[in-house]
């Protein structure tokens, strides 16, 4: 198995995505391919003991960054390293492909550019997930940005595809899907839920039905299914009120002598916290509905980060992730037109 | 001035109710009706020194309870306590209405059902909302779960009546408005976010633009409108992952004999962190568009909510807040019908 890892995707590339990428071909024995800009790589690779590890570099002399629209820059750059690394996957190279880089860019690349590996046959549209921690684990919430305006057959495959992911990637047996909802009965939810909740019921996934926002932290679901823009909305409202919540507590508490010695002995229970909440313990997620293993991580990923992204694309690829899809797609869009329309 | 204040409204009613029914009578001066229960009341009455304070009672012998279809409830409880209140303020007797029952309830009784005060003319949809706290204050959030489908003319007006209960009962000078979306730059949005985008930018408001979920903590903005279905998402998904927050903390520092010592010792600094997350510092929120001042607090609200909550309303009816919203309301969509239609 050869996984194409993006050496200039995070925000502190190439030099974590090098160590992340030798951390795995140590740990799991597969090829890493490593494309960026081969000075920059090399002189990372120098830092480790690559003896006998299984790496290699495809030469990629542009970097999509952080603030460009992306698929603007992924289309005025095809020599890009999500282009040239997407390229790998698409022509049969490399079996997946994994990036820190920004999620629009790696979009780009895999649907709407040069280099693109397109749609899984009868895929609508690829949607971006991303875990959500919750008490006891976490769920999968998927579209988290690709589509902003989503019709109800879109999230049905959405459904379908997250729910093959928690089965073959995440190793939950029948994993429970939900919709996100401004309420957990049935009469509730916009027109797209109320109508995505329709066809869902004739197939045999496992929904368990409406979720609100707060049950994202409830663990009532293993997989979330929503419209990329409000998906969007409630992962950015978490991270803003973790942030602020954390950065009030240090506020009060480094204002406060007593407390700031609290705060002292009581930091290594605020590390554990913060580590059950680190996206960075998940790897990554994937991009799902693309002709091709995607996974990708936060910008702000460590070295250990990425190396369990290419864990999670190596089980993906093991799982037989992208011919699953296919099928259950296939099957269940052969079973809804057969089914009488409500309306 | 005279206020009505739904006295079974809360968690704890009529208990916390009352009681904060007397402290407002004592701090304000204005008359507090309050409607419920009459033994009840006055039991909870009996309990302070209410001698010379301007109480009264209106008799209601039903109660909307908080897991109850709201306008079901509304419908087949003529005698329920938010019914009769919200008849007190339709029939002239009183000048605003407060409540911390079930708020489905409270727009069904100002809306849908009898006794309703109806729309102020030329609203389309009357909107819930909400004060989201950031570090330095908060943001005020509209809709949050009225209506779930929205037209961008609806959310126009949740624009501009957010800008007068900001301006009149707030004291914000030229209250900051923005539209919450999936990504500040002008091209992100869905169709509605890009539709009331154009519309707004023809009016007078000071539109600072698009703002994203991890902004309703940064305080970009005065002034956040959004559909109630997105504003429902986004608020419970704050609830939640704030309660998830506190609770892993918890159990972390309880798990940690040194870091329990730690955490007794920054005990006042969390207290302190969470009164600034606390919506009873709040007081309520009210339920804009229809004919009469509506202020709604939480269910958990103490007796200093209800205080405050009533503070909000006598604020909102010295301010003005119903005519200049009928004004403003007028005059906007003079500029819009007069305005060339992009489509």
């Amino acid at each position: 198995m050869r996984i194409v890892l993006d050496a200039m995707g995070s925000d502190h590339a190439p030099e974590v995505d090098v160590e992340g990428g030798v951390r795995a071909a140590r740990r799991f024995g597969h090829e890493i391919v490593l494309v960026g800009q081969r000075q920059a790589i090399e002189a990372e690779l120098a830092k480790h003991d690559t003896a006998d590890l299984p790496l290699s570099i495809v030469e990629a002399s542009q970097v999509v960054a952080m603030d460009e629209h992306p698929s603007q820059a992924v289309r005025n750059k095809p020599d890009a390293s999500i282009v040239v690394g997407m390229n790998q996957v698409r022509e049969g190279h490399a079996d997946a492909l994994v990036s820190m880089g920004n999620s629009g860019g790696v979009l780009a690349a895999a649907v709407a550019s040069v280099g693109r590996v397109g749609r899984i046959p009868g895929v609508h549209r690829p949607a971006l997930s991303t875990v959500f921690p919750h008490m006891d684990g976490f769920s999968f919430l998927l579209d988290i940005g690709a589509n902003t305006d989503c019709k109800p057959e879109w999230l049905v495959q959405f459904a379908l595809m997250g729910a093959v992911y928690a089965r073959n990637v995440l190793g939950i047996d029948n994993p429970r899907v939900a919709l996100l909802s401004n309420g957990e009965e049935e009469t509730k939810g916009n027109k797209l839920v109320q109508d995505t909740r329709e066809l869902l019921r004739q197939l045999s996934l496992n929904l368990v039905g409406n979720v609100e926002g707060k049950d994202l932290t409830r663990g009532l679901a293993d997989v979330i299914v929503t419209d990329g823009f409000v998906g969007n909305v409630a992962l950015k409202t978490a991270e803003g009120v973790a942030s602020m919540i954390l950065a009030l507590l240090k506020n009060e508490i480094k204002s406060r002598p007593l407390a700031m010695v609290g705060g002292l002995l009581a930091k290594p229970a605020f590390k554990a916290a913060g580590r059950r909440l680190d996206y960075r313990e998940y790897g990554g997620a994937p991009l799902l509905g693309v002709n091709g293993v995607v996974i990708m991580g936060h910008g702000r990923s460590d070295a250990l980060a990425v190396e369990n992204a290419i864990g999670m694309a190596i089980t993906a690829v093991e799982g037989n992730l992208i011919e699953t899809i296919r099928q259950d797609i296939q099957d269940a869009m052969t079973i809804l037109s057969k089914a009488p329309k409500s309306d």
